[in-house]
């Protein structure tokens, strides 16, 4: 299956594709230890998990909440741009990929508030992550409520953050969701997401949905990460 | 579980909601028997589900294969709306829910191709839907390839469509993903699902993402969907 491999669907980015695996040596200093997910932040590109008008009370209230308690550096807030180029460093090889005028699936639809307003903060020592999500009107699947892909989606890129903490060389190979209750539109929820254990190249993961009082629990779910081997620069298209 | 549960995520529209448990009751002697699925097309709405300018050549292939395949009835296109209330008739609760300006998750992106394009056929003498997706740029997971999050969407988007067919009364449960290969963006692939076992008000129902050669096997799903118990129009808000 590794062969066949070189994806994972979260928000944010990863370094290992058939494409760009030079691009994973080219960088892969930057990307040693605990920092990985931090390390993907550059002060060049728009940070989008941040403020905007469409923003409810609610999600406001539970933003100020969690950027509150990056103040003792427990909790880091993750950034979040629009492509995965907005990752990179300055260079030919982001200027290929902005060409190419990709979006991240999260940051895909335009107007603010219309689909997935949120922000990611991740707690080191608990090799966890909790993302607030405001789900917008364009995200609907039965009427009035969200879509079961979109949720999907937002467990997939959470849970995907907090297994990025542990390391960037990663591929999803399960992700296994139990869908509970329903998501209105327009409303806020927390995803709390974390690393479950580790068995050699094996790390397990999940994570929940919770509406904001933490009463309503709308979705569960755990995935299965598989670190990828390291690869030579010059076998990078076919190691995989 | 049931008490909570009204929602369901795919990209037609189903009548069960907290919300709008009298629209069912309004419209059920319309959803009944087999037909369920197809008679939620209106003609005053415009079907997306047809050829515009972004389709690429093999896209258009594969959607000519398929009509073709409509001319002798073993087939049936399905129609898809931007929203939930295009599928509605005529009337104030089309009236009301039109004025809240959702969208269908899966027709939420703005510019012809950006998105999902997207067609479904019905088989009904087998129960299944096979869906032709083209995915495009702006569905970014890892650079190039399309975000778990995406591929979720289609899955859970087809599963339910071929889900529809038995009962338009049901809720998602389970929906679990095993992801095999990545997809690249502004690629083709065929999603083939089918309800392979119904056991009293359980229906077990499973999908695969296919490259449009059949030789590569990008995802594959297994869904559980529970039909809910009928229920008086009256108790519309407390029996779900």
């Amino acid at each position: 299956m590794l062969r066949n491999w070189a994806r994972l669907g979260w928000g944010l980015p990863y370094f290992v594709t058939p494409r760009n695996g030079a691009l994973l040596q080219r960088f892969s200093h930057k990307l040693q230890g605990n920092s990985a997910a931090l390390i993907l932040r550059t002060e060049k590109s728009i940070d989008q998990a941040v403020p905007n008008p469409s923003w409810s009370q609610e999600m406001m209230l539970q933003f100020n909440r969690y950027m509150e308690m990056t103040k003792d550096g427990s909790w880091q807030k993750l950034p979040s741009y629009q492509s995965f180029s907005d990752h990179l460093p300055e260079g030919p090889w982001k200027e290929e990929l902005q060409n190419r005028k990709y979006r991240f699936f999260l940051r895909s639809i335009d107007g603010e508030g219309k689909g997935f307003e949120y922000a990611m903060f991740l707690k080191p020592s608990e090799k966890r992550v909790v993302a607030i999500f405001q789900i917008g009107p364009y995200l609907e699947g039965p009427s009035g409520f969200a879509h079961g892909g979109a949720i999907a989606t937002i467990l997939d890129s959470t849970v995907g953050a907090s297994v990025i903490y542990i390391s960037c060389r990663v591929v999803t190979a399960n992700l296994n969701i139990n869908y509970k209750s329903p998501v209105e539109l327009g409303s806020v929820v927390l995803v709390d997401t974390r690393v479950d254990k580790i068995e050699g190249r094996k790390i397990f993961a999940s994570g929940e949905v919770w509406s904001v009082d933490g009463q309503t629990l709308h979705a569960e779910a755990t995935g299965l990460f598989i670190e990828l081997q390291p690869q030579k620069e010059t076998d990078s298209s076919s190691s995989l």
